[in-house]
């Protein structure tokens, strides 16, 4: 152990030297197309921001850029959801690994309708219709949240991404019917779709996610907001989430190479937490064949490795 | 964080409160029957032991009682075979979850070969073929192995037992030929059972396995031995596979629970690994439905409860 | 053989002979329920009618109760389907049993958004979009056809069945959603299953059934309109497509036991053609678990055995 | 209907131009390569035969030639395993199409040891287990079967054959020890193995095995050697499941081309069924990639277009 958790490094170096690192992948993988707000974003982009516990924070790159943060936000509504009910979620979705792809109809249909994990896009449906059934207005619900964890007021969905989503989301609104037609969505399917979409619009940059998932590393409470979102036990849970299903069909691999809990989303943001220490977020918009971010993931392995930290 | 890592707690009061709680999962649950060896294990043992990396070890109720540690050999095999072809490995195996039972074909078949991770019984079989590539004896070599890092001379395999797996081991027979099938068993395969079906039989106690396991807490050194048995990275990358591959088709619930990375066997016993910190193993014979020691599982879950200890 | 195609035998003696063997099945198997208005059939109906190519016909029992022919209508839009874009239709859909449940998702994505044949749901979804794009109004050109093949000019959609199907048809939208995805449906989602759920719900007799599938044992021609629907080779191969993939996940059985091309709907219905000789059709509402009619089945079983015919 | 059942037509003269016709097809497909003695097979090779119950016989091409039938030995084995058991044999095996590979183990695990059908590798090998629990040496009890329903004493199986499809076979062993392992295997799995090898490598010409089907156009009696090989009904029986399950993955396209209940083998050879009337047989070595024979197959459905034949 050449480190001790809590201690600061000298991270804008070390930031420096991941992006030298990383000029051999630029040009490199394969931005998300699936819907044309996002195809069109510049694959050279590359940001990076950390908040620390101690209150201090790093930035480099585009690490302010405001960027579609996608699955990222099946964190937020994971925490949403355990915020109203507890425990009491594991009765409609597992928190095991897939094994296929994040999208898959496949095994909802051998697991009769409980998706397995809140971070596949089936198990996130499932949240957003859990939050909806406490709250009335779940969009402004969710972003007030948001607003509130990162401590930018500024936040907002992006209506064009959401609208296209919709245009461009057949299997999605065919995991809804489908979950619907298992008793597992309880709301109207399109309501529970257009604020699942919102949800994967909203624009963040690195700064913000890493901010954002503070409460993540430090025991519950946002340093951002001085408020216990959840307890330091629930924490935990939803890192070891993270840990094993945040990173679609590779959460093996982020495990092995990166070593520590996190969550990518196909707008190429991956952020990560080591807890009681810091949060870390990147962003570049190519992503690998499983969907997350080429540069991001090979940035948070190096990160890793330079500052000699990881959970194991 | 109630605890810095390597702090020692008042383990002995730690176990007795455990045992306790326990009480009510007693008679509950299902020892393996597949074959009569394991059968007629009397399922109300219990066992607990930890070794810290500071040295020191305490065991409690059946903890020096020696089990068949079945699965849990499989850590073993990954990390001679890691030894010997370092990431090399990794053309021949995956290190994503599985999300299917164990002993699956299904997976092998779509994915044409490859065993989704090192722990199920497929992925075990390639490396059993590698390590046996390597070394002209590889029981030998690796009862050899598993004496150094225990500081157990004694340990033996049970013929026994390793007899009765090959009896009623069809599916591992229908296993190792699918794998040549596809060309990912390189030797015989009657042979790489033969060595499959003894490692599984390998007898130790709870204390044996907590000391065996210190190379993975301890950055890759054995602190039985003094030798470094593996890198400090590679340590650190065996603990990622077990946190997300190590419970069978339960690790994300394992992770949720416990929050460690660990290895089960159908034999009962389950070692967890706090890195920096202690390696701890639990035992008691009877399953739950996912081939989990009942009240293994949950003894550890109680353990990183009362102590506040987690990696998340 | 003990017999000639196109010779007429005592069909009224045989209908009462098959009837007196069916009394230990009644009170057996369960009525579709899925929907109310399906739940809401007496169970104890039987009805059976044949026509033959010489012109005869004979009915028993409920023979000319009108009830919904769900999938059997499937047969009606592959031949649409056919008469529009011929052995072009084969693009988009597939000819093999499916080895699955008739609406399962798990093969479509296992194949890419081609249903295996055109008598699963996702398969008949893309025959109706075929239909719907060479006709305004898909929904009164099927009547009509049904009408003009049946000579029964009084059929009526069921319009508070097709409303049910509509509200009940969940895993139908996740199927219609799950092949736009895959760019399989060319149509607006919403106006094709409007028009599926509305063909499902037509109602016809056992009579009316028999008569319209007179073109399949004809050569192609009706004899009830004296039109040529399709071609001889057509006719000979939409049989051979009702022959392998007709009856769900049942279609092996039935060939072995009934031995004659058929197609059957979860109302009850089931029709079976005898290549040049006649067109046979039964209801009774209690299905077996495979979703076909448990009477029905075993009358044309009865049949075939009584009369010594069978295509094979 | 240009043609009645049984009525002689210009037999050499239509093999002729089928011949012609398949001229476009030469070079095209793949001969089975997984064994030497296959892969060694010149693949121009084409010949046709077909006897009818009238007595006559027509020979072209290389139909005189031996060839390892393979698979086509699976309606050998289910014919004796049903006058043995009867229709218990549907206890152990399904009468559906599988919807999958040949010799897929997926399916297996998910029917929890009961192939499918009696067609795939896992259904026959169950076949060949229950004539081994009837006659001491299944090995010549099915040769001289085969000798008596052709009329050839002196086929032989090819030792060279069997022994390549026993070290090349291990797809083969993993079925036999997985179906063992759900305790449908009785006898011994080398044994059982060691049978079934033996009957894939039978040398057969396509006159052999025109003859030898005749019992399935014949009503269940050998014109060959005239006894009554099995019921009328059992008769009608196999060719259904011929229909629906003989052509591997491909039964719903060959009954939709062809029309006929058939049987193929991966050494190249068909043969196919007009009940009351004939049975035909091809072989030409190259396959398509369903591991049917490309110019066999086109020969057949030829043989139905041009004589208007076909059950449907």
């Amino acid at each position: 152990m050449p480190f001790s958790a809590g201690q600061e490094q000298d991270y804008p170096q070390i930031f420096e030297q991941i992006v030298r690192e990383l000029i051999p992948l630029r040009g490199k993988g394969k931005v998300a197309n699936y819907i044309p707000a996002l195809a069109a974003v510049d694959p050279n982009q590359f940001g990076i921001a950390l908040q620390t516990v101690g209150g201090n924070h790093h930035v480099h790159g585009d690490g302010e850029v405001l960027f579609s943060i996608q699955s990222i936000s099946k964190v937020f509504t994971l925490t949403l959801a355990m915020c109203f009910e507890g425990d009491g979620i594991w009765g409609r979705v597992g928190r095991e690994p897939s094994g296929n792809p994040f999208n898959s109809l496949v095994q909802l249909e051998y697991e009769h309708g409980i998706p397995r994990n809140p971070f596949i896009n089936a198990g996130a449906l499932v949240m957003t219709d859990i939050i909806m059934s406490h709250v009335p207005n779940a969009k402004e619900y969710l972003l007030a949240f948001v607003r509130e964890i990162s401590g930018n007021p500024k936040l907002q969905y992006d209506p064009v991404v959401a609208a296209s989503e919709r245009d461009a989301g057949h299997r999605n609104f065919a995991l809804a019917h489908f979950l619907k037609s298992f008793g597992n969505i309880l709301g109207d399917v399109d309501a529970v779709l257009d604020t699942y979409f919102h949800q994967c619009s909203l624009r963040m940059s690195c700064l913000d996610l890493a901010r954002s998932f503070m409460y993540l590393a430090n025991a519950g409470v946002s340093p951002i907001s001085g408020r216990q979102i959840i307890t330091s036990r629930q924490a935990k849970r939803i890192n070891a989430v993270m840990m094993t299903c945040g990173l679609y069909d590779e959460g093996g691999d982020f495990a092995y190479r990166v070593g520590m809990p996190g969550k990518s989303g196909v707008g190429g943001g991956i952020v990560g937490v080591l807890p009681g220490d810091l949060a870390i977020a990147t962003w570049s918009p190519a992503l690998n064949p499983n969907h997350n971010s080429l540069c991001g993931a090979m940035a948070l392995e190096l990160f890793t490795t330079f500052t000699g930290r990881s959970v194991f």
